[in-house]
């Protein structure tokens, strides 16, 4: 840690930050320059108290951290490329091939998810996605089929070989979703619920986490770390969008985030374009962005009927429409050296 | 809803749409403009499927909504102030008397509890606060004292009369917290976190529902509405600040909150110095600020000895501070018409 | 400055970041801690070289300054509040004297304005403000009446006796809205139109500086530092609300800027809430809100007829309406110990 | 526009929104809904007056403009992709050859600019960017060599026949500026600086208009609606990053622009990776996203010794980084079906 002395302090109020320093476990380094005194305080930030405390005392300006605070998920960690395998066929996220995740918003019948599952494999997906369980800004609103959905879901999977991804909503269901589920998705509203995250942990099911909707990159690595930390090595981040100042897209989607998540973890990361952008016109492009910039996945909305759909309806795209998608990626996919 | 259509739809497309808004129980009412036509179509927006999906269709530019999404929680279905009786002394949130809920940001020790529960009381606080289960950014980072924690709060009720509001975390956690806490805090990261605002409802006690980081007041009403629409009427919202691009203070403390909750909505509203500025020496102009504004209570963190504070040290005001800021107060308070 | 270095930096790299922050004209100190070496760069940031440049080096992780980059508007350069006297009457911003600015967003007409200028005077305001040059989002809305607007105001003021505020939006009408106005506005598009400020600093008239759109507090004081560094002393700032994800209001009013404003600088803070808030019927709490915390005047915008205004027609408060607010703001600003 | 009326509104309020609708030379057209009454004003929105003034009345809830309110930048005015012919080779911007400027972000002498112009020349850049006039945060910071930079442009011009790209920053150098400079840039800050796009646009020249840093998308068109109102048909777009509350990153490339500015507009998009990542190591990836997602041209900071930089070291790239850059983009140019 770096603490900043105000220009003006005391003989008496440096003495007192400088024992507390020592009492906190770290070793103090005075360097007096121009303007300011500055200390270092040396001890590992993230096992010793944090200093941050210090700000609350007469003389002291601020206080700044200089080590990571996310250490499991970090790539100084582990050096090489993280993969995970998913479901009975094994499939490979992380590895050389590019995967594409697909399907509709909510799960609503058999028969709808059962065309999308069907046409997605046609085009070359490998994991179905689907909610089960939909977390609604009103509580008026579709909140999905809960354990019928699920059923519905691993019947998809029998049919069509698929993996499996549904979003896990409440600490309570994380078994119940874990059995029928492939890759347990964390939503971003759940982005920062600690609990569902060590409960998802603990079920020892691959993890997807999407990132909050105003969560700094630290931030969302270190709710990564809580899932590592439980002992669940199978993560991988997902970027949906953040919130910000414009009103055009629903979202606005951080493609930055895969350099940045490639530079500082070894975990796989997805790029979600449907929430992202919240228009189905606008997920081709997003799309073909996100295979050039090197991410491992994507996970897409499709709908055999967008407008008849009960959530999301905007940004789900056809099952014509996600073919020819799949078709338009594949020169990106082979520029980027992925299969 | 109002339907925007493009400027060269055909009259087949809008055929269409026509008869999709009929099918979705509404009735169209076209206007056709210099530019554009738009149609209108009539029917309870709450209750009906949303037309948003129309947005999918071809010819359609945009869908906005006219009603207001939310009911139970809304000025319109309540006219006058709701109020809510806390704890066994009855405090009465949202009445003529201006309340000031204050203590410590984590429960450490029985010593620093009460030593700071007397002090506050002896100030002018009427309510308790301390956290036993912490949500902390990072896994490595301390947690909270759990029960043992909520065991202190109920000491220090029996010991100073104080009621007690200490924050949910976890839906198995509810019935716990309940048994002990007055009053149950949903935070920030947790502010749409539907399953455990459900949970929280189910209690029956009453509930401060703070704002998330970037949550729209809109979506902090529908947030709300949760709390409401499972029977519980006693909900207060709390403004603690939303993230922004500003990086001096932690968050950014949007007290035009005060105004705009008075007018969508009957129930209190209470404002969070410490987590908005996210600096001690910030906090006593932003109470006299949300005072001034129409704040019904004030939520503040207090600590004996802030630097040796285990979680937001920078935040907390010493127990001498808060007895000059009660003091600093009172002639806003008179101002605004309170006691 | 502080260099943080890599984990895995080589001695010959650390070498060369060593000979480069000498080179640069700071005097390094090493401290080797646990994960990471740190170096601290002594010397005076704001007239060496930035050492920022040394991220481009191999084994660098970051770069913190230390120093406050902000000199002539800080409170360490100036200790007391400044004040400034305005206009024929020696009118003093930033005294104990309360001052409230009012008077229509565009001057319209002579009768407009006169009529305006009246009423605010007759409910206590002493400056009237009047934009005679308008900058609007898009190019067929009025762009104001020019120099025909600056005439209106200058006939209102020798009618009234009010000193005179008004927007100053281009270098080459400098000269000519000087000679009218004894406060230039500058607005939040042109915050960091840096000649704009030279040349408005440069006329020797108080210059009003309001806030950027996106403008961190750091950033406003450095914009501000433009206004002082060419030699006009009189600077105050105006809050006007920052642009964030909420959609409710037209911008996010940040009264926090208050305090922070009397901490960091010496210079008078004026709050706009017509601006912030974006609606009439929030301009009042916003008001009593900016008075408690502390700021030195208000700037609102009021019109004789709102809906007939040719711009900003939702934010304007009616002529009764002001002097209501003037009327209620009196027991606030008594509380805030002014007058 | 849509007037949306309260549920409560009567008879006499509603009969003079109605008066005053007809009043400003629209048609209004009434539906009663289930809760509300909504009037569709039909009249041309871009030439009549705004009905925005509406919600100064009683009984009106709020009001939703129905058309677009840019018209020449719109791709509804013009079917086709504009072209923008570029300097005396005529390099055109927008057409099938993807192209790329490059050079530093200021110039610092005739050497460092020169060296650089033949090497991205070499690595085929076919404009050169380099900054005469600095806009800068702090006064205390490099401004830039002023008319002296522009003379050493215009040198590297003769000697590499690269076109040049350089910022105007004030309206009074819009002529010199535009004597030597190929494209003029309207940097960020002054996005909303009327007079200098108006300024700008009178130069003949074609324009560069980046995108500010909390700028909406119908905002920026509208800006750029400026240039073309003002009868300079040849404008570009330029993405750089917004400001958003990610601290990780200088500022948040939002390459979603690339599609929306295809929809919206017929005028080419460029995008800047290197003020939108503010960090050379991530501007690889931004380029190949950029390029895969339809962009028509890069903006990128190049420098042959970044450290010894006296602006923004951080995120300009070297030679050869360049030369690299260079060549991996060409299978992603190549599959977006550029040259």
């Amino acid at each position: 840690m770096i603490v900043v002395l105000k220009p003006n302090i005391s003989k008496k109020d440096e003495a007192i930050v400088l024992k507390e320093i020592k009492k906190l476990g770290y070793q103090p380094h005075i360097m007096r320059g121009v303007q300011r005194t500055v200390i270092g305080a040396i001890g590992d930030e993230r096992t010793h108290s944090s200093l941050e405390a210090l700000t609350a005392f007469a003389g002291v300006e601020s206080v700044m951290p200089v080590q990571k605070r996310y250490k499991l998920v970090s790539r100084e960690a582990h050096q090489g490329n993280s993969t995970i395998k998913v479901g009975a066929e094994k499939t490979l996220i992380g590895g050389k091939k590019f995967q594409v995740m697909a399907g509709p918003c909510s799960v609503e019948s058999e028969s709808q998810l059962i065309t999308t599952a069907k046409a997605v494999k046609a085009a070359g997906a490998t994991i179905l996605r689907g909610g089960a369980f939909k977390p609604r800004t009103s509580p008026y609103e579709f909140q999905g089929l809960g354990e019928k959905g699920l059923k519905m879901l691993a019947k998809a999977r029998r049919e069509t070989g698929l993996a499996i991804i549904t979003e896990l909503l409440s600490e309570e269901h994380a078994e119940m979703v874990a059995e029928y589920a492939d890759i347990l998705q964390i939503g971003a509203r759940n982005a920062q619920n600690f609990q569902l995250l060590i409960a998802a942990a603990k079920t020892g099911k691959p993890v997807l986490l999407k990132r909050g909707l105003s969560m700094k990159v630290e931030e969302w690595l270190l709710a990564g770390e809580y899932v590592l930390a439980n002992e669940n090595p199978n993560l991988m981040f997902c970027e949906r969008g953040i919130r910000t100042f414009e009103t055009y897209t629903r979202n606005t989607l951080d493609l930055s985030t895969i350099p940045i998540i490639k530079k500082e973890s070894h975990c796989p990361i997805v790029i979600d374009p449907s929430q992202g952008a919240g228009r189905a016109d606008l997920v081709m492009a997003m799309c073909k962005g996100a295979v050039a910039m090197g991410a491992d996945a994507l996970l897409i909305e499709v709908h055999p009927n967008p407008s008849q759909a009960l959530s999301d309806a905007a940004q789900q795209v056809t099952l014509e429409g996600f073919a020819t998608l799949m078709e338009e990626l594949k020169p990106f996919i082979a520029a980027a050296g992925r299969e």
